[in-house]
């Protein structure tokens, strides 16, 4: 094979910028058929891409077609697991769009067929090629920081306004997106503070507000709270309420701390690791000697789409190690689901969650799911400047 | 009355600090006589202040001796409530060392013997002269920022190394000091973050860490997640086991947000109140205009102790108005406690609290209080560069 033939499933929003990549910008790839259940999606892509891209308005058709190596599966949420593991079944390389789903349960139930497959399964994780996360994840796992003992991301500048709730029926609704902030913007963010941490928390105590900011039924405004095996702490502090926000991480460590805000990566180098201070400091007030050093990012080409459609393409071809394995899309899921528990519980989580009680509670909230609001259904939105 | 004469008790860090800010720095205020229990500081008072300032053994000799008008009170955080109640009996006026005390059942007893007095009585939250702080109460005040949204003070900065808890056997455990780095470090902090914001919350729920980073039977790691009656939700971190650590205050409200940090001031500002822009705005992923605002603040003169002893002196002398009255000091030590209370039962604290249940609590901690480490006991440490 010296070309993979690529599909995409759904030509929304991210199914269309997916598919102008592919055509014009992924070497090796190719874009030989779309699938959507819209008429007038499928309509879109008929006027918009070239001819020779077919087009399905069943996955069904498309995995029967032999038109298509690999799949990028760019539906909403809740269908990533099942056409995943059809797909597979298919003997299909797959590609799904984040989050990997909706509920762990089904998500499990795709890795599971993942593994007893040999095709390839990725992650639209794109942030995990921006070059700032890379160089932390980098820092971390070389030791420069030394064991974490904090971690504190406020990522509160995902300001949606009402009008864009109301731009599709299916936003922000349980029945639709299955969730809120937490899986619809945060997916990167949830994704990224356990890549580059190289940790999971073990146990989750969240506080999630619903609708708080905007009539919506699900969560604008979360505040968790986790703690780590090795006794850490952590905070994850969201909303999509405010403007203009913040987006700030910051990891504390043995070694100093690291903060990443407004593009820059800096690193508050101890000069003698903490508890070798402490363990031979006999003054009163003194503290370690403290370097602040501003580390150096490629700035270029940082957290692109294209790079994760790349890498996804030469595994293919190369045998190129993935970026952003499809299997590994589950552990920001754990954290958010396990966020969704708690504050419904109003307790605590314990990690790996309850998958089985976590879908009992959502489908409650799906099954209670009256929210209507007054929608200009299905206008795809320019999500050019979007991650 | 053209000078008042101060009584100090409680030669140690901070009353001689106190001390010698009464003899040289505050017009109108002259230190006639000092009070402490221990003899080696006694001995030090005779070696180190002009020879007419008296020394007493005891309080109660220090108050019948008719030598003071107002005392200041620098015990252990313990004795603050009934020092101040019998200093008023006596007629003085009262400054009394933050924190207020230790358990809100004491302060509230002396804030009610404080009100029934025509004495002053005010507290050393010193900070409130910060030049930074001072002007975030105002622009909040003012309505620059407009309704709040969200708190977060990141006050990790405190750092105690072992060897600064060994300094004196009462440090850190519950029956000398009360508390760790809530009761000890961050009393300015918890008093500001509700005099700037001119909120208490209205509940917390608050992980506390006890002995995490050092061998001390009190906490020294504590996140503290509280929610408001307005709707607003904050939080308040805070460690003395980290270095450099951080202290970042961050207030967004319905017009932007500000930063306090690295002494500066900066305002996020929206041109368009975030409500307003949202009713009215029909397009996808926009938000509204934002100006970044450097604040202008007075870097001269500010967070000293003089500016409270001069002002708590010009309230005596002239009827100057308190900038902290004593008897506000219940509301930042209310927080604390509503902290270790939720640490304590691993639950949400409404507020007010339930100060007999908060008593028995710490009571039992303190008959638990088996703590004993290898100090060197007394060492007064140099606390000039301290708050």
């Amino acid at each position: 094979m010296n070309k993979v033939r690529f599909g995409i499933i759904g030509v929304g929003n991210m199914g269309r910028a997916h598919a102008f990549s592919l055509l014009n910008e992924v070497k090796g790839a190719e874009l030989t058929a779309v699938c959507d259940i819209s008429p007038e999606r499928l309509e879109w892509a008929a006027e918009q891409l070239p001819e020779q891209v077919l087009r399905f308005s069943t996955a069904e058709e498309l995995f029967a077609s032999g038109s298509i190596d690999a799949v990028m599966i760019a539906t909403p949420h809740y269908d990533h697991p099942p056409l995943a593991i059809e797909a597979l079944k298919h003997g299909l390389h797959v590609l799904i769009e984040k989050p990997a789903g909706v509920f762990t349960k089904a998500v499990q139930e795709m890795n599971d067929a993942a593994a007893q497959s040999d095709r390839k399964f990725g992650i639209m994780y794109n942030q995990r090629t921006n070059p700032l996360y890379k160089k932390l994840k980098e820092l971390i796992a070389s030791g420069e920081l030394g064991e974490i003992r904090r971690t504190n991301w406020i990522i509160t500048d995902w300001y949606r306004s009402q009008s864009y709730y109301n731009s599709g029926g299916w936003r922000a609704t349980w029945a639709g997106e299955g969730g809120g902030v937490l899986l619809n913007q945060d997916p990167h963010q949830l994704d990224l503070w356990q890549w580059t941490t190289g940790m999971m928390p073990k146990r989750v105590r969240a506080f999630c507000q619903f609708g708080k900011y905007r009539s919506i039924e699900v969560e604008d405004d979360v505040t968790a709270y986790v703690e780590y095996e090795n006794g850490a702490t952590g905070l994850f502090i969201t909303t999509t309420g405010e403007a203009p926000g913040t987006n700030r991480f910051e990891i504390t460590g043995d070694n100093g701390k690291i903060v990443v805000e407004d593009g820059s990566l800096t690193f508050w180098r101890l000069r003698t690791p903490e508890p070798e201070f402490n363990a031979t400091y006999t003054g009163g007030f003194g503290q370690p000697e403290c370097w602040k050093c501003e580390i150096p990012v490629d700035k270029s080409n940082g957290g692109s789409h294209q790079g994760i459609l790349r890498n996804f393409t030469n595994a293919i071809l190369n045998d190129e190690p993935l970026i952003a394995p499809g299997e590994e899309g589950i552990r920001g899921l754990t954290l958010s689901n396990a966020m969704y528990l708690s504050a419904w519980t109003d307790n605590w989580v314990e990690l790996p969650i309850d998958a089985d009680l976590f879908h009992e509670h959502l489908m409650e909230k799906v099954r209670n799911s009256t929210f209507k609001k007054e929608a200009s259904q299905g206008k795809a939105l320019d999500v050019s400047g979007t991650h």
